[in-house]
């Protein structure tokens, strides 16, 4: 576990410096690429809903058409992948040079043995990614949007570098460290807005009950959290509950909150 | 629209004295009465999750066994209603005289009118609480149940009795004006979370988007927001969006945080 | 069990002569007096179907507008059953003097006692009656409509008075015993089209597939089978299987058509 | 328009010699071969019950972990052509062959543009096989089985062809024109089950209903229908219903059942 806080302090447990496989978690960060690229338009392909479904469930998307319920959901993933992809050069170089930037770790990197076994057995996110496709709601060739989003998954972190590395949205979307400025401060109370409601997929409800803070979480055994205006935190062990978020990590998560009295509500 | 601060101040423009159906923002009382009841007890017989479904949805609550998502759709407030008839003497004094002493308006009070032509028409909702009876999940009788759901959606306040009687929530549970103590700190910000996760049915994630706090919404076209230890703000305005929320409300309250800067994130 | 033919044989085996609820069986009757008073603008308040989930679903019903698959699920044969209350005087007694003059049976009568007992857990039907009242699709009393429905269920025929009571269906809609015309040749034909394909509730296509006969389940136990021009056959056994039809019933349906050859394919 | 009779009379009117892409109506000679290869343990892995949904539902297979409904869907048919392609050396070869044994046209053959058309489009189904892979119900290479499903929809055959090609249906398993045997006439029996109750797609009670024989359709506008012990009636028009049904085939069918009586109710 790590906690670092705007004015640089940096307070660590445990493995804090083990990188692992952020997976889910890298969604915010493609997320902030693809509205660095196209704004709010993301929103006509994109909703910004909780889904009330498992994250790579596809009933929810022949309902309602191939628009994916929200961005941090896989289906949604796919689609910010393929706008990021359309937009931007080079963009698996672009994602990482964002994520070294705001984690300050120069060192961050992909494992492409994680990225290959995924993609090995990644028959769900094809058949995601096909469906979409079939709505109309996918432009890029389907086996690059894939191939992006694996790799994206497998970037590994250690909690030190997410905590650092998701300070920008508790500084209104100025990373502390390297004075770039990510997101605009509106963008930037929206994306936690996001995150809140659909951070920790189908248990987003929960998380917020138990831990009232907006957060995101990886297959990984990974979960960020943010307080505005304070800190950001991360936590990091790989058992995972029934809704697939870090079992250890969401109650290591729920008594930092309670016992620091740390919440946005 | 009327804004009410943590200090006493009082801001307010158009008929933010008229009265009008609260409809489901009751249900942020009701709640209240059944975790004093309750307490925790209450999570074994409602989700704390958003549902991803249209509030009077049957679907979810057929998949899931008669556990509904949460306090706020509708089956969840039957539920919720349920509890408060099992544990409370003349519940509708009760919800009443609570509301009445929140709002600092001793004159508050239903319309039997309403209620009445809702129960005339309220086959949705009788077919919810038969079907959640039909899980076991409702215990007194379904005619009182639904009896008391339609009484506490006729119950009549302003604006400004309404951002004064949600002022509890922006203040940890202890209502300013009277000095009771309606829910633990920690209760507290959980109806916040729920609020904000499910406070707007199944324009949670866009609210939380666009407005930024926590908040409840009502079919009459009255919505409530909380901005934890400093106001509550109530807006109303008949005109419903697809979703069910006052139209000119949302966007009220929007522009509200805009222009302020207050957000919870 | 047992078996009549057109030409007045009988043979029968076991309680044949034992009368037991013939539940949803009587679907088939109801759906006779419904096409008699209104012929095919039935199908205009419901459909024709297989409706591929359980019997007493809910959610088909609520992603199709309150329009019921076919009339043979319950929520069905509640229009069913709204139909023939809006167009038969004293329609209890109407479908008795049908039942007792089809089956020869003078002596045929419900059994109060359990059509009491499934009115006080009808929580379920009284969901569905609900919920079809609020798409507009029921227009009498919902509770006459349900009092109509638990005394058609509650019937009581042997196996013998079945097999011989569903003889018109074998026999282009006129009944060998009375001589007496219950449907046109076209209806029957299309009555036995119903069975087929929505007869065994979500177990349809096995029940053709094994048995392949026309044929009505109902969850006291009891199933009856048609060979068009030939014989109808009717089993009675209390244990049902997962899906709701009765276990050795099947089995035994499904040897006597391997034995004897007969079958519609 | 083509009827064939078991005594090898062959009427016929308008474009009754001009092939066409057979489409699904395909799935009926794959699930033949299916049958001859393994029998009854084909079920193991595809159901027999109508879907109730659309033919290329998603939703169904997800609420019951890629296990197809029945043959006839797109779903149940990839798990078809996936049985085949491991029990059959060089399996176009083999079902080319089988067709224009049944059909007596020996120059009967498939279209490479339409496969390559479906394939270059077929989205969906590239969802649906990589879905059922991810549940396990898929053990070819996704590629091979999506190439010769196409190729299987992209057969031309006539009228005449068609009728001619399923009289052995007609015929308790066995082609009169080679005399070879197919199917036992147990297993045809079974499959002329399953087209009744589910090869029309989310229409099969209605054609059912209408038409009350067993038949099978395809998107080109072909639909071949089979009065047991009779004939073989093939249609063709391209104009489709809602349904995916050729919209004048179905009600020529039905107009040709009416008016020779002919039915199997």
């Amino acid at each position: 576990m790590a906690v670092v806080t705007l004015d640089g302090q940096v307070c660590q447990t445990g493995d804090a410096l083990e990188p692992f496989s952020i997976q889910s978690i890298s969604k915010v960060y493609t997320l902030t690429l693809a509205l660095q690229s196209i704004g709010d338009r993301l929103w006509q392909r994109v909703g910004r809903e909780p889904s009330g479904n498992a994250f790579n469930s596809l009933v929810q998307l022949e309902l309602e058409n191939g628009l994916p319920r929200n961005p941090f959901i896989n289906a949604g993933a796919l689609v910010v992948a393929d706008v990021v992809l359309a937009t931007r050069e080079d963009p698996q170089a672009q994602l990482l040079a964002m994520i070294r930037s705001c984690s300050g770790n120069p060192h961050a990197k992909d494992d492409p043995e994680v990225a290959l076994s995924e993609k090995a057995n990644g028959f769900r996110n094809a058949a995601l990614a096909n469906f979409i496709r079939s709505f109309g709601n996918l432009q890029q060739p389907i086996d690059d949007v894939l191939d992006f989003y694996f790799y994206q998954c497998s970037l590994a972190l250690s909690c030190v570098d997410l905590a650092r590395g998701f300070l920008f949205l508790a500084n209104q979307g100025r990373c502390p460290r390297s004075g770039n400025t990510l997101l605009s401060p509106d963008q930037t109370k929206r994306v936690n807005a996001l995150m809140l409601t659909c951070g920790t997929y189908d248990a987003a409800g929960d998380f917020a009950y138990q831990v009232g803070i907006p957060g995101k979480s990886g297959v990984g055994g990974g979960i960020v959290g943010v307080i505005p205006n304070q800190l950001a935190v991360a936590v990091w062990s790989p058992a995972l509950n029934v809704k697939g978020n870090s079992l250890a990590g969401s109650a290591a998560l729920e008594r930092f909150t309670d016992k620091t009295g740390l919440s946005i509500f």
